[in-house]
């Protein structure tokens, strides 16, 4: 796009230009081919088909390679894709809107809003950065949310992933209302009823089928799915089932809390559902990545601890 | 105790001198005694029997009064204090040891340590910034805890103050053992049976007779019992039943929240009971003070949000 601007440039990128035929020409060609005589990426591509071949090309075409600047900010930027091509899944991103006391909703189900303004356009920017936006069926069921990116301009939207075993979402919710104009996928059992997956397709969503473990979706085949379908980063909203079922598979790779200044005691809905650990050596565990306040609230990022 | 150097000094202090005699003989005669040539003081002190008395004798006594400097943070300083003057009672402080979960220990009661070691240092320097330390039955006979200052040298401690209708705590405990050298107070309803309070007596605690209501002591009779026994501040430690009691009550002035990187889960123990809240904007409301990291956790503070 440059055209002759790119003659004798230095081109800086986040990772590795590809060696590959992938859906483009390999990218290590094209800058060659440019004209480009410096090409400054912080880290290599661990992808086989890449793996120091595009910084050889480079080279061999005459072309300066600068490695290592801001590599560990890359590192972080692109978790999500190394994930991926290690073990086969996205990164999970689990957000958490909160009262002090852990609670995401009253008793009755009353969630909107226990975060204010600026939590809430956090949170939108966070589906922005990410490739899908998830949610179970309970949060579906019981919020009927839209789960789209707003605010920002026009842009891309995030795919919206919905779980649930047999399809259990009304057809007359705004997810299935918007299902042409935004990606909805719906993840889904083997014994869904085919009359539901028709009538789903029709209104423009995709269906997923997954595996089922312990009568639930297997979180794992589940993301899995989701990797080899190109997602890199998936952000799960909630509810508190789906997000334990997550945690309990060590499938949560960062934390993004939102906590409000209210309390609603101990029969309001749990952000985290049951999960079965009965010593604290058994909770999953997490390091703080940042603490900030947002507006009236506070955010809090946490990543996963790697085990010893 | 300054002596000659007094002799046209300047005297800093963070509140109105008091003119009657108490404890000790009024604070104005005193300074306008020892020679003192000026008195800085943020704020009047409201109580009716000095409001502006101590300024004026200073003032007739040839002492120059400059007041208002730093007005907001003693005025915040002295928030207990103004408290008991004006409704009689302590300010309460109550502090949530938490998983991001608002969990405070695990369905088998496990607690110890959820927070960090810099976190437990900023407890103990919490309650050496009290006058008191107080905590439910629940929590003394699951925990046996201490409730002293560690780690500060050698100093005044706080009350220990035990809430307990029927004085349902083990006369073993550490807070028995140790109630002849830190003052152990009991908080008790007219049914405590008389040998157990003669019993602890006997180890050295003291007994606060107090009102019951709902089958429970009521939180504002207790607390208007340790205000007029001269406590300003009260930091509750918990648990979770008794949180809820002094938050229903509308009687939590402050929150001191650790949040460490750790989920237990819907069966983990809630850091705050039942509140009977069904609609969010029955919900008690905070409004944010400070969060910082503190160690591997985070701390964030809240204040009661005064109702409009
Ligand atoms: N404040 C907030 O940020 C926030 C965010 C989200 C939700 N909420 C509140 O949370 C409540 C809903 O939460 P929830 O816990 O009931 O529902 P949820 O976690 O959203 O959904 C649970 C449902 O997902 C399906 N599912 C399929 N596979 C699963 C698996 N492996 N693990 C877990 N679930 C699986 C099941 O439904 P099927 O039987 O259909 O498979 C299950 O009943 C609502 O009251 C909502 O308002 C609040
Ligand atoms: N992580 C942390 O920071 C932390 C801090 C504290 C506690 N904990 C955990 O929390 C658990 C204990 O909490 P809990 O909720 O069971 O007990 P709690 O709140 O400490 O004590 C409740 C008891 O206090 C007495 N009480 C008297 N008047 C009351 C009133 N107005 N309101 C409430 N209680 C009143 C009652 O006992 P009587 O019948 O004797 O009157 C009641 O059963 C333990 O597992 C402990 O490890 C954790």
């Amino acid at each position: 796009m440059a055209g002759a601007a790119a003659q004798g440039a230095t081109a800086y990128v986040t990772l590795e230009p590809c060696a590959h035929h992938g859906a483009t020409p390999p990218c290590c060609e094209a800058l060659a081919k440019a004209g480009i005589a410096r090409v400054v990426a912080p880290i290599a591509d661990s992808d086989p088909r890449v793996d120091g071949q595009g910084f050889g090309y480079l080279r061999q075409h005459g072309v300066e390679v600068t490695t290592g600047v801001g590599a560990e900010q890359a590192l972080s930027d692109h978790a999500g894709f190394f994930l991926r091509i290690a073990q086969g899944r996205p990164w999970v991103t689990l957000k958490l809107a909160m009262t002090v006391d852990g609670r995401i909703a009253t008793a009755t189900g009353e969630s909107q809003w226990i975060t204010g303004p600026e939590a809430r356009r956090a949170v939108h920017a966070l589906r922005a950065s990410h490739d899908a936006v998830m949610v179970g069926a309970g949060t579906a069921r019981a919020d009927d949310p839209q789960l789209t990116v707003r605010g920002f301009g026009d842009r891309r939207q995030p795919v919206r992933v919905v779980v649930s075993r047999l399809i259990d979402v009304p057809l007359m919710s705004q997810l299935a209302q918007s299902a042409r104009d935004v990606p909805l996928w719906l993840c889904h059992g083997p014994e869904a009823r085919s009359e539901l997956k028709t009538a789903w397709e029709g209104v423009g969503a995709r269906l997923l089928p997954c595996q089922i473990s312990g009568g639930r979706i297997d979180p794992l085949a589940m993301l899995r799915a989701l990797g080899s379908e190109g997602l890199t980063r998936v952000f799960c909203e909630g509810g508190g089932q789906l997000a334990a079922s997550l945690l309990l598979h060590d499938l949560v790779d960062e934390l993004q809390v939102f906590t409000a200044g209210m309390a609603l005691g101990a029969e309001g809905y749990p952000g985290i559902g049951a999960l079965g650990v009965a010593r604290l050596d058994e909770a999953p565990r997490f390091d703080l990545v940042d603490v900030v306040g947002a507006g009236a609230d506070i955010r809090h990022v946490w990543r996963r601890r790697q085990s010893a």
